[in-house]
């Protein structure tokens, strides 16, 4: 374990699914956590939980995580810098622009505020789905503003390094619009999709896969959370949505007749664009180094992989990812491997070398 | 084994990923496959995976199975109803009524044609991407249409719940409105959220995560396939997406001036619509048999992972499938896999007992 650089203690508000997940990472790296919520019935599983301890008078907490939602995160963040003025306050609200626009206008202490957000979540909310491992590898911006010093933020920076995260500096406009793009849009184009699931007859809805599951998941989300967290960064997301109508439109004339000539064109068009935007998103490592992957076939049993494994390794080759195919028809298995890309002509060569097959 | 109803030998044309599936299920059962496909190499490929055999002069298959691109399906179907005059031909074609109108229009002797559609896929394509679970539990359309005899049929529905598909059966009517609803529109609506990455800022993708990921899986479908697809299919997927934009320019007036009165409550009905419909959709067929999953956490080098596996294997307990989280912002990785429910406390016992961190 690295020694942590975060003194503590460290004072969470709100226990939902964030709050009890930032408690149980810092617990797991022995730092301090106390812990408050506006129900005293996740307050006390949250605690049982592991996440922290109850507030006591003279509490001196060293940082302030308000994890509540955006409609009420301005609130709580001023109540709490005036509760406790030696402590650097941060909050983890989906939207970054209007908190901190609202602290401004209730004239709060902003110079100990930084507004934070982790983009990590589970579908599942409330204490018992906190995670110590919640934010392990997943982006952390810190919403930079000019009224706070460098040494202040530090506190925040080393919260988001404790947790495993990866800390992202922009600024708060540059947040808005991007989780508009990449978390609000994709929000609102689920939804709009399980509409159209409402009035469909039974018999369409058995033929149901994967495919629409996935594009209807985020329809599930809370509505009350998502009307603040739409409201909050209406213009960003309006922008986006207007776009997005742009090309929808273009489909809908491409498909009115679709044996016109240039028809087929218009939506190949529009296919080749969405197969260029997506292949845009950087790996999920969350930088921008892109692996290339190879397919090893082997006997289907536990053994091979573990040889094919150690192998690699001989040969000194790092494993970027690794992903088991095993079709209970076949009598092989497919082993993808992701790599480095410098890595795989050398890789391909030594494992044929052993007789190991390549796929692709 | 449960006996097979079909006797064969299945003839399958083209072994891309569903007729590769197709031979490696049916070869399960112990039927006997001939496979041909326009391209050598995919062909020599199936045969070296186990899908099947080459075709013979004086082959007489039961059964043969059509799985080509759309735009061909009706020209191969056409071609083999000649070929084999004895046997039944059906094909799996993402769309069943333009494949029904092409044979009419040609005098095809559709008495022994009758359309079929499996609700299964992946992102891959190619014969190394077939599976012979590929269809089990999954819903397998029969496009029934007047001028095929109920004992004709049989056979196909015989080939579909030998492979242990959910046999449905719909008039291509009703298989391709709906089809537009769970299928042809998800994809469209990806496409175009995929296209709105393409002018992003590296910024805002660097704050992707699994929602927008899910979301433009589909964005990265083959285009060609599409254009033929979406072309067969366009009155119904446009009259979807015409109410589809309905709801959206409700959201983008809605979020015009998000602090009128009336505004929240906009976004809310629409929230709950998404939730509603998507509220509808029957949950996963029953006949998968389902893993269960645990997360192991390792040091991130290779060693540890070829030694974790070692170990599952003295153990002796079987992978049935294994994905590494690789994150560079930790330093441990997370190995999930899946196992059969019942040795999920046996062998999480025993990995705790050697020093593994079980995360969940």
């Amino acid at each position: 374990m690295v020694e942590s650089r975060l003194v503590g203690p460290v004072r969470i508000v709100g226990v939902g699914l964030l709050g009890t997940s930032v408690g149980l990472g810092l617990r797991n790296r022995g730092i301090e956590t106390i812990l408050a919520d506006a129900s005293p019935t996740n307050l006390s599983i949250a605690i049982d939980y592991g996440a922290g301890r109850a507030a006591r008078d003279g509490d001196q907490p060293q940082l302030i995580v308000v994890c509540v939602p955006p409609d009420v995160t301005a609130e709580i963040v001023a109540r709490e810098l005036d509760a406790y003025p030696n402590a650097i306050v941060t909050d983890v609200a989906s939207v970054k622009l209007a908190p901190l626009a609202e602290l401004r206008e209730r004239g709060a202490d902003v110079s100990r505020y930084i507004g934070s957000h982790p983009m990590a979540g589970r579908e599942r909310g409330g204490p018992l789905s906190g995670r110590a491992d919640l934010f392990i590898g997943r982006p952390w911006v810190v919403a930079a503003h000019g009224g706070i010093s460098y040494q202040q933020a530090n506190a925040i920076d080393d919260l988001i390094l404790d947790l495993g995260a990866v800390l992202i500096e922009m600024s708060p406009e540059d947040h808005d619009r991007g989780v508009a793009l990449v978390s609000h849009v994709p929000q609102v184009i689920s939804t709009i999709l399980g509409r159209q699931l409402a009035n469909a007859s039974n018999s369409a809805l058995n033929l149901a896969g994967q495919g629409v599951r996935d594009m209807t998941r985020l329809a599930a989300s809370d509505a009350d959370l998502w009307v603040q967290i739409l409201g909050a960064n209406a213009e960003p997301v309006r922008d986006i949505l207007i776009a997005y109508r742009d090309d929808l439109d273009r489909f809908i004339d491409a498909l009115a007749d679709p044996t016109a000539p240039g028809a087929r064109r218009k939506v190949a068009e529009e296919m080749i664009g969405g197969n260029a935007g997506v292949a845009r998103l950087p790996g999920k490592h969350g930088q921008d180094r892109q692996f290339s992957s190879m397919i090893v076939m082997i006997d289907d049993t536990p053994g091979q992989l573990a040889r094919l494994l150690h192998e690699i390794g001989e040969i000194g080759v790092n494993l970027e990812d690794l992903r088991l195919e095993h079709s209970p028809g076949a009598e092989i298995g497919l082993v993808e491997i992701s790599v480095l890309p410098e890595v795989v002509a050398r890789l391909t060569d030594e494992l044929a070398a052993r007789g190991w097959r390549i796929a692709g």
